[in-house]
């Protein structure tokens, strides 16, 4: 079984849901059948460098909230992470455009799973724990190597606008195919979703929901007689190649 | 769109499906948004080294076959790959266990997408229609660097016996849950399934169909008012984290 998770750097829900994932898969009986797969999605894509301007002053402008009503509600927020065993801390900055930090990440995910989930965590933490300037390369080059990978290769990848970007795209492209428009946002073997850092019995839930329907694949051509011929036997099984019945006549 | 194609080196059928499937691809109107992912899958996990024995005389053992028999499947075999445009020599040998293989290209997919597609054409190649002993690990080093891996890795690799056999086996473990037993074993979405090397206007088909399936998740935890609570708020959307109508509320 397989999980896509979209999510961004820059979003709180993401860093959260992450966290209720994780607590849902642990929950779930077949958890070792289940592969985790990351993805790229910018919140927004036209982001420039870091405004500089704090979250919570951004929060009130988009919303049209008081500053004490987005003070409260991103308290709120924090309030949820500290319940899910993270860090977060208040005061946190605008730090523009996640592209480089989602071309990184596909670095790092060339280099294994482990690297891929290092990094991951350790941006998480920069941007929510200890309020670090992810819009510095030279931040995101320690964040980076903080999490184990090489230094060289990581100002490689900072300095080449072109790097991975294709990968970050595609993910992106793939995010709205599936139909999402917000992160957090989980694809279980691309046929069941949930949207937001939900509590972590959804995730078991639809763990099992997906599990359920695991399998049950649609089959397409199988002894469909294309052209009026047997083809499922066009295949090899059990240490050899089958030798198609009609075939075998043909032979004899 | 995501395809997973599992397959063995040593399986004529997964060749030639290979290579209708990328016909069926290419006459598919939204072939750029297509993810193609190859898989390992062994035919014969119990394989040891190679036997020597002609493949022609394994069919005849396998299938009751007499050795006209078997010479002329095999030949029938020979002729659909050169239809496809395919090299395909007669008197190819059992090669042995191809777990060494999978475990190769697992690490040519770390390099990125082209090292894997490099390496998987030539080792077919060597096969197929090179007929090269791939049971020799000195062949299969100059192959693998004819293919543009790095020598000194490869040789890594092939020595470590360890090395991505965990990645082989989760890709053999998925294929037995979506129900595979023989391979080529061709995987749309999670959701639609071909099995076997079909015409390449199947894998249009399936193409097709899969295409107009993909976006239509289950959602799993929207607005279901898990503990009564509204969750799909939960979520960042347009540059900013949504603040939930009920918390907005709360914070004023």
């Amino acid at each position: 079984m397989r999980v896509e998770i979209w999510s961004d750097i820059a979003c709180p829900w993401c860093y959260i849901g992450k966290a209720r994932f994780e607590k849902g898969l642990a929950a779930f009986a077949h958890r070792d059948e289940v592969e985790v797969v990351h993805r790229s999605f910018e919140l927004d894509p036209n982001a420039g460098g870091p405004s500089g301007l704090p979250v919570v002053r951004h929060l009130a402008d988009k919303y049209g909230l008081t500053p004490a009503q987005a003070e409260a509600a991103e308290a709120r927020v924090a309030e949820t992470a500290h319940g899910e065993g993270l860090g977060y801390a208040s005061g946190r900055l605008m730090n523009g455009s996640t592209f480089a930090l989602h071309r990184l990440l596909h670095h790092a995910k060339r280099q294994g799973p482990a690297a891929h989930a290092a990094l991951l965590d350790a941006l998480y933490s920069a941007n929510f724990a200890e309020l670090l300037p992810l819009g510095d390369p030279e931040t995101v080059v320690s964040v980076a190597t903080g999490a184990g990978l090489d230094e060289t290769e990581v100002r490689r990848v900072l300095a080449d606008q072109d790097a991975y970007a294709e990968d970050v795209r595609t993910d992106e492209r793939e995010a709205a195919a599936l139909g999402a428009t917000g992160v957090p946002f989980f694809v279980l073997d691309r046929r069941f979703g949930v949207s937001g850092g939900q509590p972590a019995e959804v995730f078991t839930q639809a763990l099992e929901q997906a599990y359920a329907a695991a399998g049950g694949l649609v089959q397409v051509g199988a002894d469909s007689g294309v052209s009026g011929q047997q083809h499922s036997s066009d295949a090899c099984e059990d240490g050899a190649c089958e030798v198609p019945a009609h075939r075998r006549e043909d032979a004899s």
